[in-house]
């Protein structure tokens, strides 16, 4: 069968095995935190109202998404985004990364150009890469975007015919160096787009985990009605990663258009039904306690990394989320590292992937704290650190 | 935003309404006979047991799905379908819109040719539209495909020099038609396939509701380890819907690629846990309740068409399933009789759209009787019998 697949397929995984001893990868959280008796209480309650409605795709209702979910996403996670809106403004989607998926789908094509964050989500430049769509990295500062390379690197490739089609960007807890982007500059980025009429895909899927400073209203918050952000976000990071619900907001007839290319008969309905009764009482609370666990794991985490690698690396504390960005020496292949940590029973993400420019990324790495306990990340960092010695 | 969008998407649906007072389109099923008491019962002792591992994507585990989901798929499932393999043989999916996705993803380009059932399942049509792929039907009988005509096209597309690139089958309760196809021709359309190195993909998404006769052997169970065959099922139709759960069985090393092409970072967790949980005990038990229910629904209906149209249509009673395929006297158009029936309040999905050529499929038409019950059958089949005498 398999000589009959197409050959420009990525390669096939090895046979999967368990996470090694250390593991400081991929979007994974706190375990003791999953409120999972709330969600299971929440389910069975919702169930006991709605449980025939099953036996219908989309809860016989719109395909938007289960409504008062919707009405949940626009209302209270809105609000905290500075987001207003109604439930019709709301396409909840099967996990953000559905939400890459269709907002790439509706407006790339191969040979287009799409502006990133120079260090940016591994799974949108993976999807870049899929469909043939190139992409220039916009330098970052400790407040995301720099402005000026964005408006050198607009006016440079409309002078050469070949406009940006989009800006993809992660303002809020930025994945992965965990910067905020501050208001004042957010205007700015606004304004420059409009200028040049970029449209803005906003990633906000670690903003509800923000600790390092008050959280500004999103780019779309400050567009209002001006039509130049797609927005999106999910419950994967402020709940459970093993949920897979996200939600994207934009105006109504986007989300119309961005429905039309979600063909998979819906988004799983126990899980929308679970977090729409789990929510309205509980999410706020949660986050909150979330949010203390994480912030001791962050620290534990920069406090690790300081005091093992020293003077060798940069690193700055994350201002939410779940991840450091470690910056290594000139000539640095946290390629190689990684794959002597691996030897080791460390695991963490090399920096290259998560880079615009590969050989950028090459001396910088990303390290998750949600899942390990503070303990784990101290011995981790420890070995990790001995592992970066011993493999120089 | 709209106008850096692409300008071949598909059109945005309008504004969702709710169905009308009968509804006979979709793959809605009995709701009366949701387990959802039982599922929400099996979830809640599946939290207590796994809750904190949500926390984790794929739960901590293999990508491939949760394992003793795939345990009981390839296991009691594979059973049914005369399947033998372990867990590594399955992937778990989405609704098995995804495992069309992925298996499209995986073998088709676009200018390739794909061989379908004259009369077939919608999903598929538009998915090979939307890539590109062009398609020649294969006429069915009332026991599926006809091999004298696959042999005919097979050996006229060879000469051609565009040989297909993939069967795509619904032997076991065909989509729309609700026939099954016997034991021996399947024997031969396994001899065929391998006569002409032909792969095939076969859904049997229905075939846990076969009831007109003892469901044979899938086509992947007749292959042994011929590697001809990826299957596809799913629980929409014999449990809900509305839960998102789908699998393709298949070689390991195929399953393995197809894999590689699943990028939604895992399948929902909440429905995962609540089916592995619910179904060893109980998906036999269920699954025969049902039946009954589907088989009365289904004589309700057949008999209804019957009376109701008299000689203007041939009806057979399906083998299976949801639903019954209506051929109308030739110059019909099911399109504006729908259109019609719709004013009347009635829903049913017109033919063109599940047929390999819309004008064969024109004069045809299909109604679910999943969702309604045996008196709304009765009073919406009238009803619609008389939109269709005073609309011609």
């Amino acid at each position: 069968m398999l000589d009959a697949f197409r050959s420009d397929l990525p390669q096939a995984p090895d046979q999967w095995t368990p996470a090694p001893e250390y593991s400081f990868v991929g979007g994974h959280n706190d375990a003791a935190s999953v409120p999972f008796a709330g969600l299971a209480e929440a389910l069975t309650n919702a169930m006991r109202r709605e449980g025939q409605k099953l036996a219908f795709y989309n809860l016989g209702g719109s395909p938007l998404g289960y409504e008062p979910l919707r009405k949940f996403v626009i209302g209270e996670i809105g609000a905290r985004a500075g987001i207003a809106g109604d439930p019709d403004n709301v396409l909840i989607v099967s996990g953000s990364l559905q939400a890459l998926d269709l907002v790439c789908d509706a407006m790339l094509s191969p040979g287009d150009i799409v502006l990133i964050e120079q260090a940016t989500y591994g799974g949108m430049i993976s999807r870049l890469q899929g469909r043939g769509v190139a992409y220039r990295g916009i330098e970052l500062d400790s407040g995301g975007i720099d402005l000026d390379h964005l408006r050198q690197v607009l006016t440079e490739l409309i002078a050469a015919g070949t406009p940006p089609r989009l800006l993809y960007t992660i303002p809020t807890v930025q994945n992965p160096t965990g910067s905020v982007m501050p208001l004042e500059r957010r205007r700015e980025l606004l304004d420059l787009a409009r200028e040049f009429g970029l449209p803005i895909f906003e990633d906000e899927c670690y903003a509800d985990l923000t600790w390092g400073c008050e959280r500004p209203p999103s780019l779309r918050a400050l567009d209002g009605d001006g039509g130049q952000v797609i927005y999106c976000g999910s419950f994967s990071k402020s709940l459970a990663p093993a949920l897979r619900v996200g939600y994207l907001v934009a105006d109504a007839p986007v989300i119309r258009q961005l429905l039309a290319l979600k063909t998979d008969a819906g988004t799983g309905s126990l899980e929308q039904l679970a977090l729409a009764e789990y929510c309205p009482s509980n999410f706020t609370d949660h986050v909150e306690r979330l949010i203390e666990v994480l912030k001791e794991k962050s620290a534990a985490m920069v406090d690790a990394v300081r005091s093992e690698f020293g003077t060798d690396i940069v690193v700055e504390a994350p201002m939410g989320g779940i991840y450091v960005w470690l910056t290594f020496p000139d000539g640095t292949d946290t390629g190689s590292f990684a794959a002597a940590a691996m030897d080791a029973g460390i695991q963490f993400t090399p920096g290259a992937g998560w880079s615009s420019d590969p050989d950028w990324g090459k001396r910088r790495l990303r390290l998750c704290f949600g899942a390990p306990s503070v303990e784990a990340i101290r011995s981790g960092v420890k070995r990790l650190a001995e592992v970066y010695r011993t493999s120089l």
